[in-house]
């Protein structure tokens, strides 16, 4: 597809808007009828998008109030493709007029440019911004909803790293809690160490990568559509969709390199009459299908691109390299806003399976 | 698609057959016309999927000769789709009567009995199987030759680890005799060794895993269609599809989560009047988009789940726990008959992008 | 798709809204970019599909002003998702009240009732009205100007039947005035008698139907994809998402049931060194596949349902028939304003197919 | 697509071969597990498509022997892929060397020469021969069984009009008996008159057309998902993927134009409890959603182009105009052979639906 704003088969998403445009949308075509969803269904995932404080994001006010423009009736999903908006406030695109012919390093201002023969949308990075990640995580509100109340299908994401601080074996009750810290991390203590690398990195005008990982519980095994269409395919493709995005892994991931059939294997055994494993290097998936395990992925991501720091660049005006300093205001970590991203687009490709195989019907009753 | 075996938007694959059954199939549709093609280059690529010598794989005697049965006329395609077959022989299934009810741990034994209510085929582990990449193969070869005649792109892959020995940086001329050694990696010093680790995991009984590293060079920049159908997302759904793949990786990977942007970054330079990137920690991809350096993805597999060691596991036809031991004829690590695959896939994507973006015309002209 | 409100491979339009919602709306996903587009370039179509007067319409005053929310930047196309909105007005949905659970004849408010659980919004048909096909002329408007500045397509339909009432053989000129009366019939005569018979029936409380015909001139030979994406089945497939279609003909149609091969077939002859027909029963196509000569295609639209005049129904909140009188305002006949819509989806086929065969860039150049 | 030979979301058909190829062959993905299937049940569509006898078909001997490549395991489906083939015999390209530049009026010849610049496997037509029709039935057989086991649902076309001579109202007898005789019309002296009708033509060197009619019993109402994805917009895409049909209809059809609303409308009533319709105006859908009545269409075929009396045309290796006979063997009316083909593409559409709406699971327990 040419446009590439389309995803999805039986559940899908459509994203639109641009960073420093009128609005960040989206539109949900194939959620059940019958689905209770209110706007403040939607805000609340929003809202653990929004910047988690402590000093650690950035600037820009951000309220993103989404407002629901069509496909739901009385309060409920009527079927009809779900349209929601954000409409963009607090926008300074004065400093992008001075770089338009300047790509930032690590940005997608020079392949945009190519792409779209310089017609892109510079302002504010315009599709390639963090912002359009709203269109994400309003899909992804609907999504969760549809798998919690459906099929008790939880789908947690956290953090487990950043800066190269990384959490230890996290907890159910830390996981509980992730939203409680400005980094999203199940682990107080290295939550408070990631902040000061966050901070840190802030201090000398650069900034930090790091670990999302997801857990999906609750899933029944069966679920998947190999070759093409398996679990780890959709769920990559849809990982990659989020900026910033330089891993994926399932279950043992890149561990699995360099271990042995005999460690990495998991065990099958009967756990009140049902078969479970013992390990869980498959992240829950066997053959693009879940097991009933857990789903465990991990998604790495880069440091943020803008950095203060002077870089170096080529003015495509000219033809001659220059160096920059990205003004603007920018996270010196994305990873504690990507947090609830991961789990909007997990849930998406779940409840599109689920869709796919009956598990979840054209009309939740009432 | 509730089938899930059909990939692609312009160029499509469909892949048909099982291990056991009368053959393994591919069918390519959207092929342009005009491609001189003949059953020697698909089977060029097919042969380097064979067992590359060196005692280290299955005796499983595979001559995988394919026979075109469609779409090629004169020696050139039509633009009809082009069905491609390599019929099976000196199969053994006996082995998998006994193990029916058991299934083996890190296979999708279990998971697809669930998913298709036991009427898989299982012999041979049906659609599960490694077998299976032969139709990735056949449809990657056509894509291959596409990409190398039209654009001039080359797509290479090669081994980088096994069993925990890693190669070190690799040389072009490496990367030009891959296919040399059995292990399909550039640094002879290191093939030898992973040869050593293989065999020492096959004397126990074991297997190991490793990571292939996949080169893309001559694809000019401005190619891919964010932000669902990025080059990171269609590559790595692609890949996954490639059975005991536990990660994907761009450029810097899971390395990306401990830098810091300054470095990560890659500064923009011109070279000969072309803009180009002093590192390329981004893998020649920004924004989902080609910027014309070599694109870099690393695909980690798991260790063979198939070993002949005692493994314990749940007998489904009577609930109970019971151990097993997997007969048959397998290879003790997969990654060197994973190389070609990596190929294929990656050459598919390409030319499905290569066409939306109208690089690759509907009729190539004598 | 169980959503059902996406249509497109490359060019993709996505329809969202209801008839007494908040908004009709439309995303354009795969606009190349570099297309110079305004809000007065949408409007044009837009007005188009207004009552064209002469007391022949609903008197639902519906000014249908277009706003774009997104995918376009100085006036040009971005490459990025177009998404364009009509704001609803005067919407007064308390007659549907009354009715909600007595389905109009021949209206789909039993059939989605039955498929969307009783949750569709019934007000004014909700997604099941006229007024979804603002959608199809927004997304088709962007798709016309792509038509005539790239390839200098152009896409004219026009009344041919009404209430029994033919147009006799259509002129060019007549064609070019299509507009000018408000059944855009391109022979005046039969235009006043078309408007006779829709008064009549108006004044009697019913409605007729009538057919539209769709001449597209400027297509090359060449441009289809048989089998599935043929030209006629992507075409049908577009026409009927206008309501009310019942039939779709492609160059002699029916007729050809009861023509003999040697008058059906069209002889090739050369025609200032090009290959034409002499005759056009093809309606500009073969094999799914243009010839170079005007696509021609009927589209047969039923009468209103909505009528006045008592009708038979049941109610299905207690389960027993009834009478109904359908209030609201409707119009006596369709087809006058279903002519834009006609030119709209049939222009987005065809951008979609030139896109896929290259004949539509990414990026047009200024 | 570029390709175009797949058709379906969720239950997906890919055909493949050529007329004068090695074979003709089709891809189902997407048929749930569990479904008995022999090649026998294939067989018996396939046979229906063969000459009725009479002599009024081609004397090309087609045996059209399938065989199931993969997909089937002890007599069941298994959720794989359904690769099945038939190989072409009785191949005789020698007449289609000759006329290899003079594109046959009524053919494709030209524009496929155009679209795929020559290259196409012109023998025979190549992919745009009748014999294609092979792959619909086959995929169309496999769809057909699903839907009268699981659903009940009868899908039975039966033609009613060929060269001029129209069958009167059908009674369920005749269509039981349709296949009794040459034309498959369910009346058997409208039968013998259209034998008559077609051997008049054959003796005179020329051809006829038809209309088949088709008509869909016991779906449930609720069926589609309208606006892209309505019944009527899905079936006539799959019903023009077949050669020469010019025309589909749905309920009134072409007659539509010249009613009036209150004779249009279906009424609805009660019967035994049930929501049912007086007439069928609508032909079994409003809205692009089916209502619980029977489901009729109406395709319209035109003459079959190959005629042997003298046509002009285009020698377009010297660019001037000449004449041709088209030798070969062929039918001069293709009506009766189209049955069995409108049967089966009607029948993938409904199972596709079926599957997304979840009325048909994955898995068909025993």
């Amino acid at each position: 597809m040419l446009g590439g704003n389309v995803f999805g088969k039986n559940f899908v998403l459509v994203s639109f808007g641009e960073s420093h445009g009128k609005c960040i949308g989206a539109v949900v075509d194939g959620c059940p009828a019958g689905l209770e969803l209110s706007e403040e269904d939607v805000q609340r995932e929003l809202d653990r998008r929004r910047p988690g404080g402590g000093g650690i994001s950035t600037s820009r006010v951000e309220m993103d109030k989404v407002e629901i423009l069509s496909g739901v009736f009385d309060g409920y999903t009527t079927g009809a493709p779900i349209c929601m908006i954000v409409w963009n406030t607090d926008v300074d695109s004065s400093v992008y007029y001075e770089i338009k012919d300047k790509p930032r390093p690590g940005h997608a201002d020079y392949t945009a440019r190519v792409r779209y023969g310089g017609f892109n949308d510079f302002r504010g990075g315009g599709r390639f911004s963090g912002r359009v990640t709203v269109s994400l995580v309003m899909g992804g509100a609907v999504a969760k909803k549809v798998l919690e109340e459906v099929l008790g299908v939880r789908v947690e994401a956290y953090t487990i790293k950043i800066g190269g601080v990384s959490a230890p074996e996290v907890s159910d009750e830390g996981i509980a809690e992730r939203y409680g810290n400005p980094v999203r991390c199940p682990d107080p203590d290295a939550a408070a160490r990631m902040v000061k690398v966050i901070e840190k990195a802030r201090s000398q005008g650069d900034s930090v990568g790091g670990v999302v990982e997801c857990r999906v519980t609750g899933l029944p095994p069966g679920v998947g559509n190999p070759i093409f269409n398996s679990l780890e395919g959709d769920l990559s493709k849809a990982l990659f969709s989020i900026p910033a995005v330089k891993a994926v892994e399932f279950g043992s991931g890149v561990k699995a390199a360099d271990m042995w059939g005999s460690s990495h294997n998991d065990p099958f055994r009967l756990e009140d009459g049902k078969v479970v494993t013992e390990s869980n290097n498959a992240g829950g998936i066997l053959g693009g299908i879940s097991t009933g395990m857990p789903i465990k992925c991990r998604v790495t991501f880069k440091p943020t691109p803008s950095i203060s720091k002077p870089q170096k660049t080529v003015d495509l005006s000219r033809m001659e390299e220059v160096f920059i300093r990205v003004k603007g205001r920018h996270d010196p970590c994305i990873v504690p806003r990507a947090v609830p991203v991961v789990e909007a687009v997990v849930s998406m490709v779940l409840v599109d399976h689920a869709i796919t195989l009956g598990l979840i019907p054209p009309v939740l009753r009432r």
